[in-house]
């Protein structure tokens, strides 16, 4: 089976959709997923800006929420305009990276974005992400200090410089037949194709299964 | 019929696959369609910028060109990435505003945008835009003129300004039922809704044939 990476952080607001559609898009499709957290902060940072650019911008972060409004409205999916924005994802992003081998990540994962972008709650709240964890049957204890060690901060920041390797500026990306750091995993048969943005959720998955 | 007005700008790389896909798109839809030629730069500079955001941003330079190429092969139109980039659009805007009630002016501006980027020409070059007009069967001489004109040099920077007053932040930019500069043309039936991208272009044609 092919596999789509979809590289994500969970202040991002278009990242919430592409979380949200992938699971069934991604089936409907015959592909796999692997899901990537990672920040996007420091890549802003070194393209020199200290706050979301739908911030800095203001003509495009009115545009961004009232598309999303609208894209969320023809997805039929829960949305609420959060009142922080950008929350910070630090803690979210910890324990989906040291859960990430567990078949509840997924539902952990849309729970958080749907805590932000839906239920407007504070993310970076540590009761916050434990109650998401406890909503998808875990002890919430357990996971909040695994993402606290430090080879988990040590990984994702590795995994953060991963990205922007790949070429990642934005999220969601999505990478298709890229490198992967699974050990024993049969290499790739060709470079890593790169995707951005929950518009290129569809492109991504057909790339996946092409033939060449 | 509804009407969906384009926003365009001839340097702009998105633009070029949006006005090569709109009259047939909107003829499907049975949707009507408004050109609107605007300038991009005195909005960058606005924002800070100084070059287009692809230039200043490498990584979303480099993936912008390999998400352009992959599109323009999805929707079979010719694609050659331009040695230089962006082109200034001036002159070409100026023609397509004093032609904007010409049945020619749709040939043209597709013609513009192939000669940009799908025949790497410089279509700053008078001669460039001269052959593009003979091309849709005009005397060029004449058209570069009234392009020249002080009525038409003035009205493109009204239009610009018309342009942020929508909220358009980049090109191309499709705005439904927004307000009409025509004489006599009945008022909207609702407030202007403004998409960005060529990716928004579909859902553009959809909304104008909303029926609330």
């Amino acid at each position: 089976m092919q596999i789509v990476e979809i590289w994500f952080e969970f202040a991002s607001s278009y990242s919430y959709p592409a979380a949200a559609r992938i699971e069934f898009a991604a089936r409907d499709a015959g592909v796999g997923i692997r899901w990537r957290p990672f920040l996007l902060g420091p890549i802003f940072v070194e393209q020199g800006w200290g706050d979301s650019p739908f911030n800095i911008y203001p003509a495009k972060g009115r545009y961004m929420w009232r598309d999303l409004e609208r894209l969320c409205a023809g997805y039929e999916i829960p949305w609420k305009r959060p009142s922080v924005f950008p929350r910070n994802g630090l803690l979210a992003a910890r324990v989906a990276l040291a859960a990430e081998h567990e078949s509840w990540l997924p539902g952990f994962i849309t729970g958080i974005f749907r805590a932000n972008f839906a239920k407007d709650l504070e993310i970076s709240d540590p009761a916050v992400v434990g109650r998401v964890l406890e909503g998808a049957g875990q002890e919430s204890a357990e996971w909040l200090e695994r993402a606290g060690s430090t080879q988990i901060k040590n990984a994702l920041h590795q995994q953060t410089q991963q990205a922007v390797g790949l070429g990642i500026f934005g999220a969601p990306s999505f990478v298709v037949g890229g490198p992967t750091t699974e050990p024993g995993a049969p290499a790739p048969k060709r470079g890593g194709e790169l995707f951005w943005g929950n518009d290129r959720l569809d492109q991504a998955l057909s790339w996946a299964n092409r033939q060449d």
